[in-house]
């Protein structure tokens, strides 16, 4: 058998799997990825992309296309019965994002192809391509501590096969219908298709029916429900005037969801109302399922309106909605599960392939730094520290809002029903779950609760909230996120306070010439030889009206370029940025956030701090000197 | 000798051809391009693109990369003698745009190849390239009145020399100093190397010195200044703190102006103070000057700051400035003439290049009008009296700036000199101006005076200023500049008031009605078997609260599909959008708006004045029937 080795290696190439690929490869960490599917799926499957992901797509450079191409899901209609009962109108419109800081106050819909491609095109630049059919057979990870321990040694011993046709004929999968014919599988020949990898690292990114998962024996916690729902992706010809809104249809003909998608796509979620009849202990009986029986529905519900369906779908599915995390995310932290291998929960609030492609957003940098000697292994911890939490949280919401969307309609006869009221109520309370900005991280190694945390939006385990400062050499407006790119690095945000008071500049000057110190963290966390940014990424912010602000103020130990100096201020059009220091809760003395590779907050401190070490403590914690 | 035929032949493959040649190509029309250099540029040149010709690029789909790679100018920041009279010191910044309606409130530089670029790549996706060295040697319009009027009829003829590799040597630019090294050019055989060419149209788009000017005999009036001044690209290194952004000094050691560039490079204008030696009845010494004296003016007139320049400048030239006009921009409408073939200033507003663009993005829409046999050949007329009005403007305009600019700075000794005061107040009156926006066409068959014109920003013969609308259907806001895309296509804006409001309804249908009536301008100059919105593309801009409104309450005479109806609103971030009825000056009762080809309006009326055919009658001054 052919025998090879690899520093990561992923199994599945779904978004979690490419998220997690491209995030490696553009690092130039060696990285495989392969997947049993012949070909990248043609259509169906998940289709929506929360504001909180828009973000992270852009730190890759991968948001333009996806805003390009994909629906954008402003407002949220809400159908609820006419005081006869026989058909519905219209209760309300209101904002489909109810989170307050987002960047993009939408939610994006396109098809998953769509969005993996985003990937896939990256990791093609970076000389990175899926290899397919190709599934593992076997799995072991070594128990010798020494091994584990030695971080040049590849303890994982995982077998792949390449498939042949007659083998991946046979694993299409049940569930979905689609119109679009499936490519022929490519032939492999048996003498070569079995292949010995030696990894450091494995990434099961495999999907609900994880083999990684079922191979390092961990269970999945949680129930089936009784739920049962049918989507279709279909062109409507429609009188319905939010049929490209994301309309909650609640009717006593059964309840409805539309999605705009790209182009005049429309998926339609419609609950199915005999669940009992169809899903027995988790088991459905497809059989019973029909295209036209789902159409029907929702013909039926959305009475007095018209909604004609002229073409095929273009594809389709029935499914009983699952609700269960896994028990562990990892085992020894070298094998990895993320995704839906994690996690299973309804697709109600979208957030199914925002959650997989965050998990490994998650742990991208955290490989990186390890796999770099950047970093102690015990950052590798803090995957599922996190990311468990975050699922747990997902699927208690999930619970809520499944119940209360497959729960009939509050009208005259059913005073018990779900009420117009307490649905959106649902909806805002949680808006910031939901638009996936809200997330916190929970204290660790590398997400410190600040002794003297500022009053604003910016804190301590939370991405970065949105703000437009001003370049100051060339008072051009940047989105402080666009700063932040996920490039692997450490971003240390200088609010260096006002550049033209005499105090304050002697402060930030005696930060930069302890910066340039060789014992400081900045030196010796980063390699010998490397750029003096390859590691940490200073970007200074004073407070220092534009009109007098100059770049030169700043001492050449927090600027490397005249382009790392901005200032808090509006932009010449008088419209965009201004009040950053007020909006994230930084006082006039100036503050220092560590911001981790993946955009987090890890650490805020006073300026002060900085000189008596505690920045240095910090980084002290999980970072390894690199000379 | 090898004859062939063409729609239109652009001469020289500049901005102004460039511009010409993918807007033609993009609507198929039958073009080619000549260009007697070898290569494309490699360097030097023209570099600001104005706030307005970021509008007219982002309507071909080209201002991305532009506002991508470009250096943004937002902050200008003048510097004037410090008291002693020594040095300098910063008087003041400002905003660079004072224009109040920009989209983009800054300007853009960006080396003029890069640019020229943006047409390139665009053109070749419509299978066009630019054919070099070929240069004209004869020129030719037919005197025949009859086929000077036949559309079908070729009645340029013009000969073309593919260039031998000795002729193009002997060609290059005496002007232009560059270290990048010149492409060998190709050799062709002298068999093969004339063609008679019979075209439709030509244009002349041949620079300062055409030949295609010269051969109709056209003139250039006004007159060569005595203003020496010497333009440098270099990257420096420097303590000025203004070095990122568009500075004038003003100096007793000398003028100077700043124009940061894409990356670290700046460009420097310098006013050698000199000129009477060096310029003399509009010859120019060049021997005397070399890059070295030229940076030494500017660490003269910089003083106190230090600039250095470690590298070999990337490219310089010395130039005296000419102030003309040509006396005709065509020849029987059969051959024009655009760009500095038509008018030379000096640089130092950055206009040239706009001007040049521009004059081809008003031409090219009407060429393809007249070839497609939608409108009449009378259309060609308007293109001199639009662009000649306009470089007139551009001449005067420059002549103060110049002069002022030229002049000695005022101090205690030399009150006489220009003022920093003087100098900021023509840069802001002239706001308009110099960011392009506040260009007004003259009136004429297609520009056509409104006798109840709106009280507000919309103004006939001015480009449609920036405003965000709704899209009613999924509430997703729009600029409406990205409606007006520049596709050859009429754009009729239908402000249509409130789409709930009964009255207001019914006389929107009677419009809808009325424009699907055979008899309607919309049918009788839509072709055959076209699409419904071949020539005119409808969009309704409705003021109905985005909570109710309903893009099916639109008739469907003025609704092709959903994305077209908008309404006027915030958008659900409560940031973008709203006031565009009260921002464009227009009642409840609404109004239209005929937008034509190129974002300029031509006509507005009230919406019962299409019912009584006055939006007919202004279509019908220059549209031919196609049935």
């Amino acid at each position: 058998m052919k025998e090879s080795y690899c520093d990561v290696l992923i199994i599945g190439a779904g978004p979690a799997g490419v998220m997690c690929a491209n995030a490696l490869a553009r690092e130039g960490i060696n990285v495989r990825v392969v997947d049993k599917r012949p070909e990248h799926i043609p259509a169906g499957q998940a289709d929506g992309i929360q504001p909180r992901t828009i973000e992270v797509l852009q730190s890759y450079g991968l948001a333009d296309k996806l805003l390009e191409e994909g629906a954008h899901l402003n407002m949220m209609a809400y159908y609820n019965p006419t005081p006869d009962g026989k058909g519905i109108e219209r209760t309300s419109r209101a904002p489909d994002v109810n989170a307050p800081t987002t960047r993009w106050r939408h939610q994006i819909t396109l098809n998953q192809t769509a969005i993996e491609d985003l990937f896939l095109n990256s990791m093609r630049h970076h000389g990175l391509h899926v290899e397919r059919p190709v599934m593992p057979t076997a799995l072991s990870i070594s128990d010798d501590e020494i091994v584990l321990n030695d971080q040049n040694a590849y303890p994982v011993e995982i077998t792949l096969r390449r498939l042949s046709g007659s083998e991946t004929a046979s694993m299409s999968d049940a569930n979905a219908h689609t119109n679009v014919v499936d490519p022929t599988p490519q032939l492999a020949s048996d003498s070569e298709s079995e292949e010995l990898v030696h990894a450091k690292y494995v990434l099961g990114a495999d999907g609900a029916h994880s083999w990684v998962r079922n191979q390092l024996g961990i269970k999945l916690e949680g129930e089936h429900t009784k739920h049962v729902w049918a989507v279709v992706d279909c062109v409507p010809e429609t009188n319905f005037p939010d049929i490209r809104n994301r309309t909650a249809i609640h009717s006593n003909n059964g309840s409805c969801m539309i999605i705009p998608r790209e182009g005049d796509l429309v998926r339609l979620y419609i609950q199915l109302a005999d669940a009992d009849d169809l899903a027995n202990g988790g088991r459905l009986d497809r059989a019973q399922v029909t295209p036209e029986r789902i159409m029907n529905v929702a013909k039926k519900s959305m009475y007095p309106y018209k909604i004609e369906f002229p073409h095929k779908p273009i594809w389709w599915t029935v499914y009983i909605i699952s609700q269960r995390v896994a028990t562990q995310f990892s085992a020894k932290e070298r094998v990895f599960i993320a995704g839906d291998a994690c996690h299973t929960h309804s697709p109600k609030a979208g957030l199914g392939m925002n959650a997989s492609m965050n998990d490994t957003h998650n742990l991208a940098w955290k490989l990186i730094h390890v796999l770099r000697g950047w970093g102690s292994p015990k950052l590798l911890k803090t995957y599922e520290l996190e990311r468990k939490k975050f699922a747990q949280d997902l699927i208690s919401f999930d619970r809520k809002l499944a119940d209360m969307f497959s729960g009939k309609a509050a009208t005259a006869d059913n005073a018990e029903g779900v009420s117009h009221e307490e649905f959106q109520a649902l909806l805002r309370t949680e808006g910031g779950f939901t638009a996936g900005t809200g997330i916190q991280y929970q204290p660790s190694v590398i997400t410190q609760e600040s002794s003297t945390p500022p009053s604003g939006i910016l804190v301590v385990g939370q991405r970065v909230p949105p703000q437009i400062i001003l370049r100051v050499a060339d008072c051009r407006p940047f989105e402080i996120q666009d700063l932040l790119k996920s490039d692997g690095k450490w971003k240390l945000l200088f609010f260096v306070g006002d550049c033209k008071d005499e105090k304050q500049t002697a402060l930030v000057n005696a930060i930069g010439e302890y910066l340039q110190l060789p014992s400081s963290f900045l030196k010796r966390y980063t390699p010998n030889g490397a750029s003096g940014d390859a590691v940490f990424s200073i970007v200074s912010i004073a407070r220092t009206p534009k009109d007098v602000a100059d770049y030169t103020d700043v001492h050449k130990g927090l600027r490397l370029h005249w382009s790392t100096v901005y200032t808090d201020d509006v932009a010449v059009d008088g419209k965009k940025g201004g009040d950053a220091y007020e909006n994230y809760g930084i006082g006039h003395n100036g503050a220092v956030a560590a911001v981790r590779p993946d955009g987090y907050v890890g650490y805020i401190g006073s300026l002060k701090d900085v000189l008596d070490g505690y920045l240095d403590g910090y980084f002290s914690g999980f970072m390894l000197d690199s000379h």
